[in-house]
């Protein structure tokens, strides 16, 4: 690459993987990269840039003028395309968009840009093999053979109605076997799921986790097919989604990899840990607030970071356990009878954990009812912090607020405060100070 | 269901698809679900009972004589009858073997469920299209009919040489654009991805993901092609991966759900609440030992919460990006570059806080000192929190254990214990006492 000796590098390139050279080009800094992606084949570079991460890409395209970015796009899936035109300058995006010659790509790009991100429609291609149902099979096939240019993979054959709405679909099977002379109507099975463009990505994951799908059209309003939405398109959806959800209850708050900039996982990291040095400043107040104890009952104050770490840990486990519930629809039955299990889950983990503590109290020779008070707060702890982690994930789903932003940081800030609180006035009753 | 009206049930089932079918046998005892199982013809049926929760399944299966089980597994893909073996009793494998009336399949059934469940080898199906180099078009086309009968999903053709060593695959764009009399070798890619029965179930996951694929040949130690994975099979697998991983974070240890039982919910939760006790009542002790600067600064004391929590946090977020960059293969670089990077990340983050800490201490009117005591060492620990939450899953990684582990629950106990050490021991320095 250093000596810019171009013929070896493609002969070189051209017989390594696409994934494989975006792996290569992220190694590069953007100069060299641009250099690489000039060189190929569009064929090969649209792939790659595809691969690329977000930000690599993002420098690379900079670097290349609207034409040649017009050239990459045409070579992508629509769904791809309209991604990578996303990611542009609006003023970019103008001017990429004119230097695309093919002008229904073009209009598909602008329509595919209007839809949000996380719906069926900013998630469809709009590539698709699709049949009208008053076709013969011959004509079909020899119609499919020429759609196929267009599209990667054959994934599900759309049966239309001569307007274009969708009516069913086609089993490849059964276009292999049947006679030449009949008609897609007689053969064509007139069940299919579908979503509309407006359908959440989430629906659309767990709909076709549920059916087993590997595609699934996707209408507009009026029942017009217009796209697909492919499993393998899925598959980083959902993958990033349980990520995000796993970020979220570790307290980070925009989507990080390990190999982001300093700053950049800093603004990730910092405002959560600010939030959780406010509720150790908080626990800081309620402390001097009982302050007069410390004379007589030091170790209530050693047991501190205890009672806090008991809360959090508890709020964390239930309200893991309930957005893994919530996100795989699992989560049935009343609300009472959700709080009559926490509170029984609950009072067992309480009781088992406050025997232990006891017990550990008498062999370091505490009195009784230092160990009793500490004891009766853990269990009431336990409760208040499986009772919160587990019904501020439900109503925050039930207001259509994303559940996940209340693990972790969140719920292990307001457990420690409340059970901070709670031990504190258990034990002032139970000690009498 | 309660009169037992079975054909009325069975019209009004046979309009419902089968995950539907499997939500409502969820809901009925084992006794209705079995009635309502024997009663729907054992197409649907298999593909009920593979959409059911484990539990409710094994339920179930128990109800079914050896033989109505055989009839069952007969319908299923092979990878899911061999999953639904490995379920039952071992005197009832055998039994339900021997009732197979088609020996292939359980000479199939016997080998896949030798295989480890997470390798490629258990999670592949044995299904497949596979055509001969030596065939002609037509030939191929003809054996592709009877072929795909046996295949629900016709995904990629597998290419194999005489003896059935994988040697490539074959488009379908290009089998129907072809000439009749042409043959395979002049028309398939003889470049293929492939995996081994031995193959790590996330392996495969990163290849598949990496190439986009929906399919992988899997293939014998002798390179004969024996299975395929599908990239549906993956979805759950990926998904399975991504929430065990966030579980674990949360102190979860056993693939535990919303709806399971107290007992089930109690084992998953209660180990890791005893290992956070151990880790508090390990303060305690710390504490006690410093009991001397009670009298002069209580006011360290009230720190310890937040000191503990800000530990916690710092690695659980350092972990939890860590271990998600190692499943991702993100994580490049040499340690030391590693080690720089969470350097400079924690002293920004840490000076920062310990500005914010410094300033409310001066608001409640505490000396210089102490302040400075409480700043410094929260640098320290922040430090040390984020190197540990980083290195210790690189270092169980690279020694084999799965990196996950030791996020939640072991990153934040064991920074609890150190982080109050050094918070103590740092302020005895600055404080002199």
């Amino acid at each position: 690459i250093v000596q810019r000796d171009g013929r070896a590098l493609k002969e070189l390139l051209s017989e390594i993987h696409f994934a494989d050279i975006a792996d290569l080009l992220e190694e590069l800094n953007s100069e060299e990269a641009t250099y690489v992606i000039k060189l190929l084949e569009s064929d090969i570079t649209s792939d790659t840039l595809m691969e690329l991460d977000e930000d690599v890409r993002e420098k690379i395209l900079d670097r290349l003028s609207p034409k040649e970015i017009a050239q990459e796009l045409v070579e992508m899936d629509s769904d791809d395309a309209a991604d990578v035109i996303a990611e542009l300058d609006e003023e970019v995006q103008e001017q990429v968009i004119e230097e695309i010659q093919d002008e229904e790509l073009a209009a598909d790009l602008v329509e595919l840009s209007q839809y949000d991100d996380k719906s069926a429609g900013g998630l469809m291609a709009r590539e698709l093999v699709k049949v009208k149902e008053t076709w013969t099979i011959a004509g079909c096939v020899r119609e499919m053979r020429r759609q196929a240019k267009n599209v990667t993979r054959v994934h599900s054959i759309y049966v239309t109605d001569k307007e274009g709405h969708l009516t069913g679909r086609l089993s490849l099977k059964d276009l292999l076997t049947a006679p030449d002379k009949a008609h897609i109507s007689d053969i064509f099975i007139p069940k299919v799921d579908y979503v509309t463009v407006e359908t959440d990505g989430e629906d659309v994951a767990k709909l076709m986790q549920k059916y087993d799908l590997e595609a699934i059209p996707v209408v507009d309003e009026e029942g017009m097919l217009v796209g697909r939405i492919t499993i393998d398109d899925m598959v980083d959806f959902i993958k990033e989604e349980a990520e995000r959800d796993y970020q979220l209850a570790a307290g980070i708050s925009e989507d990080v990899e390990a190999d982001d900039s300093v700053l950049l996982l800093t603004r990730a990291r910092l405002p959560w840990l600010v939030l959780g040095l406010i509720g150790g400043l908080a626990a800081v107040f309620i402390m001097q607030d009982f302050e007069a104890a410390l004379d007589r009952y030091a170790i209530l104050f050693f047991y501190t970071p205890l009672i806090a770490a008991m809360a959090g840990n508890v709020g964390v486990q239930s309200s893991a356990i309930i957005v893994q519930g919530l996100a795989n629809d699992v989560v049935k039955g009343s609300l009472f009878s959700r709080f009559v299990k926490e509170l029984s889950l609950s009072l067992i983990n309480g009781i088992s954990l406050a025997l232990l503590v006891v017990a550990f109290n008498q062999i370091i020779g505490q009195p009784v009812n230092v160990s009793l008070a500490i004891g009766v707060s853990l269990i009431a702890v336990i409760i208040m912090a499986s009772i919160i982690g587990t019904f501020v994930p439900i109503l925050l789903d039930k207001r259509g607020v994303d559940p996940a932003i209340a693990t972790g940081p969140f719920i292990t800030t307001s457990n420690d405060i409340f059970g901070i609180l709670i031990y504190f006035y258990i034990s002032k009753l139970i000690l009498h100070f």
